[in-house]
């Protein structure tokens, strides 16, 4: 183990919302109880001044750091970031990643047990929004009794939870980094998350979301799903230079349906090893929560929207990224700008695509860490 | 019917290539007999000199203008630009557009009867490339008695064809429209192809290609491939401007797994409407073709591909088009430069994305008009 590493760490559950203080959830509907999976990295100062709350995407969960066990071959998801001397370095900030409601790796959600009718929830497992993720965290922030977030950080869908936050508790958050994220999601990226769910739900062991005790799942739907969502998380750019026009293990054509070329194989595997590590229903659920994301819902403007937050930002935008383009970073900028927000914007220019967010951590860390030792003094 | 309609048209039908004369194909496998479906409009003159060859898109078939009835709702995919008076004028011109090769719409394919063992094809159907298609209308041309084509045109994979019937036939071409497409697919094409062929061969009733004869048809899987096509014929502006996050017959979210936006309802009419008028099998072989182009395959650069070419170009892209972008039509124009070949190319300023070379009528007219009236006075 390397020595900026976190080293083993466990993932911790918290249970509340347990009857009758059920969440109120933003569709109307109750949950309860929630379960939270969570991770934390670092000391909580005594002041409990020092937390960072990471908030992480689609398919991400709690183990953001470290290892499980001395044994496992890869380390939590942005481990690259979060550690002794990173960007998040543990020697400084309490860093702490929960698994969003609505997933598998934990937390409560289409796959865990209804404890009313004793049987797995499915597709009657509430609609969950980001609004409502981030109200779960509240209180898993409450619980942890910190009252004042140093920053909050996340890229994609993390980067929704992010700006949620700043708007639904402006005196909680001292500072946030929204990455390659949007205030509302676009109508191409809509489209291209509803073929996906079309797919999970035209699979034939779909069975209405109640397949959890068959023996077949609905893995060919979520597997291709997963191959629309990697398609869009490159640039067309980095797909060609990763893999052009190159052939898979042959010298020329097959000229029959088998995988010809590189970049059929490479999708084929994202696809196939994405359904060892997912459920499928929660795939719908989170990302029908993506789609339903519009910052400025409830306000009448977008400018509106911002007027009341107190963080400061660094927003963070990747050239190449499509399905999170720049100009949807540049419009929360805009806004902040609008009402003499304090925010520092980067548009990295990068070829990755919306992988970049997972990729450019030589760059993030340089930013972060420059824009963490700004803010930090106000309130170490 | 309006004046300028060329009014009721009929398809016809053209048997060639009989055993032991079968059509050898680029896999090495052979065919026959060859069935090509196609329509004719306007008349050939004297010399041979006028004939147009219309060659079209993955989805689209021999119909391109007129009614086959009075009481169709319809005229052919390309009436816009074929008629009198029209880009296509067809007091001038003898306009020919054919059905592709591995079509489903009266060419021989995947869902016809194979003469030797009386069954329906199916994933028995030979791969077909876009030369395999281009050599068959080469047939159709001879058996027309057609030497020299006053000019091809075509967009998407029409323009493939385009390109490799200069590139096959440089002799046989005096002009050639290529519109928004490109020398080879791009590995982002590919990828998107090969998610559409998983949605189609991962169906229940796909049933290895074997469904013609059931009542069931693999139709979830046919109408999730293009659903995605969908995505990528339009640009995310078109897209934004067309939907945006507008709900469709709700004011608000309904927090269910339903159709909540305008965007989701498009995609599913797309996809619905599709297969009723397409056969599962051809979209994979048609997609495979498009994947397998590559004009240069063969020499040893793009500029000796086009080096022995004799036609005059009229080069079109779309300033939106992700699907095939300009850069992809600027290849082709700089290797007929190379070659000091005559080019005139224009990058058309539209939001349409890919679907442009269907919706732009009015300037690919002004163009196409203005490059007929040259290119025709030398031939005509």
């Amino acid at each position: 183990m390397k020595k900026d590493s976190v080293g083993i760490v466990k993932t911790k559950y918290l249970e509340f919302f347990s009857p009758p203080h059920e969440l109120k959830l933003e569709s109307g509907e109750k949950l309860g109880p929630v379960h939270l999976a969570y991770e934390t990295y670092g000391t909580l100062n005594r002041t409990k001044t020092n937390a960072v709350l990471v908030l992480h995407a689609l398919s991400g969960d709690a183990h953001a750091a470290g290892y499980h066990r001395s044994t496992d071959k890869k380390p939590g998801w942005w481990d690259i970031m979060i550690g002794p001397g990173k960007a998040f370095d543990t020697h400084k900030y309490y860093v702490i990643c929960s698994n969003v409601m609505g997933g598998c790796k934990g937390s409560t959600g289409p796959s865990s047990i209804n404890p009313i009718t004793k049987r797995t929830y499915g597709l009657s497992f509430p609609i969950i929004t980001i609004k409502d993720m981030v109200k779960a965290q509240k209180a898993l922030m409450d619980h942890l009794g910190i009252k004042k977030i140093l920053t909050l950080v996340g890229g994609s869908m993390g980067g929704m939870q992010v700006l949620q936050w700043t708007v639904s508790y402006p005196d909680m958050c001292h500072s946030a980094i929204p990455i390659a994220t949007a205030p509302y999601l676009s109508a191409q990226s809509i489209a291209f998350d509803e073929v996906g769910r079309q797919a999970i739900i035209s699979d034939p062991y779909f069975k209405g979301g109640n397949y959890y005790k068959s023996r077949k799942k609905p893995s060919r739907g979520l597997a291709i799903a997963r191959m629309i969502g990697h398609i869009t998380y490159l640039s067309e750019k980095s797909m060609h230079s990763k893999f052009g026009r190159n052939l898979q293990d042959k010298a020329k054509y097959s000229y029959r349906f088998l995988t010809d070329f590189q970049v059929e194989s490479y999708l084929h595997h994202q696809g196939d090893s994405f359904v060892k590590r997912f459920d499928a229903n929660s795939y719908l659920y989170i990302s029908k929560a993506m789609d339903y994301f519009d910052i400025s819902q409830g306000f009448s403007s977008m400018n509106e929207t911002f007027a009341r937050v107190k963080a400061k930002y660094l927003v963070v935008s990747f050239s190449s990224d499509w399905l999170f383009p720049p100009a949807q970073s540049k419009r929360i900028v805009n806004a902040l700008r609008q009402n003499l927000k304090f925010v520092s914007y980067v548009d990295v220019p990068s070829s990755y695509g919306h992988d970049a967010f997972l990729l450019e951590s030589e760059t993030l860390t340089r930013l972060i860490k420059k824009f963490l030792a700004t803010v930090s003094k106000e309130i170490l």
